[in-house]
């Protein structure tokens, strides 16, 4: 047609895990969702908005959510960017970072939305293997000297975490950013957070989706130095976090307690799924998210999936390569995690 | 720092109009808001939201909110796509179609957003000039065989509008895509949605913030024909509208009667506030929006913007070339429109 840039029209769009429609009965384990509902008081909160609320535009820089950011991990306001659902976050330091040809640099396999956005941009990848252990491949990432560097902490889909003390090294030898995606962090022994402050080039990006609950309000926030802030800002929309997302996230944040008991119950079940498919022969990979990457004893992989499928069990099949002989399972409730072992059982 | 690209780290972010705190009692008729609450029903749906819907990612294509603008609109599921707020719309549009070097045409003055999102992308802009009756510059808009063309329509902040026809003829002379921000359009006695149909390259913008009295949850949508929407749909983020705007958005959308009552309440309130404006020597402009763009007989535009700021009032006033001897005022209800007038009757 030739409307659009060259790059748009040749690459091919990002295609999200499936979202079967709210109707549809199934045991959704493939898109890493929370299997238990936000605190209670987000709920309540709800019920109790006021219209004048959606009549208005929202804070543009969403300031009664950050506030609580910044009470709750004790990091000063002008530090942090709220954004609409962390995939925003990445889509702006994309935009303010990456220009044509320019280099973005990551281990894979790992979240596909980088490439995509590489693509967007007109830039370059420069996608460094991870080995079968999911290793970091620091030299190799520090050789690209890109522009952008990126590390999924825990990665998905494999669940690796790596060490603060790992990516504060990496931080001081890569030659432009380094996005440190925390997105499954809550699940997480251990977070980068220190290295904000420590590291000027270093951009952390978090999501309420994950251990609050709260896909569906589409609600992230990046913490950086301001004066890196400071140019993502111009890049963001005006209002790009709605005021109810904002009120909602803020109250979610508060219940602490509420978060910490669903990731504990989260992890606990994390390592006993760990044990039931490792006694069905798959090879289950260390995680430190609310999912396991896990390789079946056959080989059959794509197999599974659709067998699964056909029950009404969603898991995610990468059809890629180092990861289309591999499922990955979020942890569901005890009753979801039972059905899926009980027909793994029958199928493998 | 050399951390972003350069016509990031050069430029000027957008900045929006002042949204102060919900706590702060102001008379606000800066931002364009509807100044009557949502209709009752979206209340009630908020009420009953589901904690499923918050915990779940979203339809990637807000489904159930489209659904509801192709039955209102009669334009097939395929020929809509459901924005952040019609703001993420031009981002997406601007990210699709606007490579480096680029140009991007419009009449100014317009939204300001268009020329920062055209230096976002490194494009180049075109401004056209306006006369003092913003009269659409047809001839030189095409001359300059823009890869995007862009007409607001109402356009803001003069209110004018253009009629469809006039669109037609240009949409089939630009060289690219032509946009028509119609996010005023509610208050408009005619549409160009017919265009969509007709014309390959017409993109309709709309927005759920003005008629529908819902800026805070941030909705918007195009209307397109599915070969254009295909390449916006590779840029948009996977699930870029949240749950609860889709269902309020859905809510609002089927209650027509309701909206179609508080817009002919405000273009009451206008032809009246547009008497009350000449009575006291203002030129006000022809609006099709829910807003009046007007010169004070003095010329002290920005001194009575200040002075009504003082007294607790909000209107917009635009530092820039052809608007800075101009005030945009919203129309508000009754008691604000009066508390204005009444103001600045003692003011000028």
């Amino acid at each position: 047609m030739g409307y659009f840039r060259e790059n748009i029209e040749r690459m091919v769009g990002y295609v999200p895990g499936e979202q079967p429609s709210p109707e549809q009965r199934v045991i959704k384990l493939n898109t890493n969702e929370n299997p238990y509902p936000p605190s209670p008081r987000v709920l309540e909160a709800i019920k109790n908005i006021d219209a004048e609320l959606l009549r208005r535009y929202p804070e543009p820089m969403a300031d009664r959510f950050r506030r609580k950011v910044s009470q709750v991990l004790k990091i000063p306001l002008d530090w942090i960017i709220a954004t609409n659902g962390s995939d925003e976050l990445l889509s702006i330091v994309f935009r303010a970072c990456v220009g044509e040809a320019d280099q973005v640099a990551y281990p894979v396999p790992t979240y596909v939305l980088y490439r995509t956005l590489t693509e967007m941009q007109g830039g370059r990848y420069v996608e460094v293997p991870f080995d079968e252990d999911f290793s970091l491949p620091v030299e190799q990432l520090i050789q690209a000297a890109a522009k952008l560097t990126i590390i999924s902490c825990p990665n998905s889909p494999s669940g690796t975490t790596y060490p603060s003390e790992l990516l504060d090294d990496l931080a001081g030898k890569v030659a432009g950013l380094l996005l440190i995606d925390e997105a499954y962090v809550d699940f997480a022994e251990e977070d980068c957070l220190e290295l904000v402050s420590k590291r000027e080039n270093v951009i952390i990006l978090r999501t309420l989706s994950k251990g609050y609950s709260l896909a569906g309000i589409r609600l992230g926030f990046g913490l950086a130095n301001p004066k890196i802030l400071e140019h993502l800002c111009k890049v963001k929309d005006s209002y790009n976090v709605d005021a109810v997302a904002a009120l909602v996230g803020a109250v979610a944040l508060d219940d602490q307690e509420y978060k910490n008991a669903n990731v504990k119950k989260v992890n606990a079940d994390r390592a006993k799924m760990k044990i039931n498919l490792e006694q069905l022969g798959f090879r289950v990979w260390p995680s430190g998210g609310n999912f396991l990457l896990c390789k079946p004893p056959k080989n059959n992989a794509e197999q599974i999936y659709r067998m699964l499928k056909a029950r009404g069990i969603l898991v995610r099949y990468f059809n890629q390569q180092g990861l289309d002989d591999k499922l990955r399972i979020t942890i569901g409730t005890d009753e979801q995690n039972d059905i899926l072992i009980a027909a793994l059982k029958e199928i493998i």
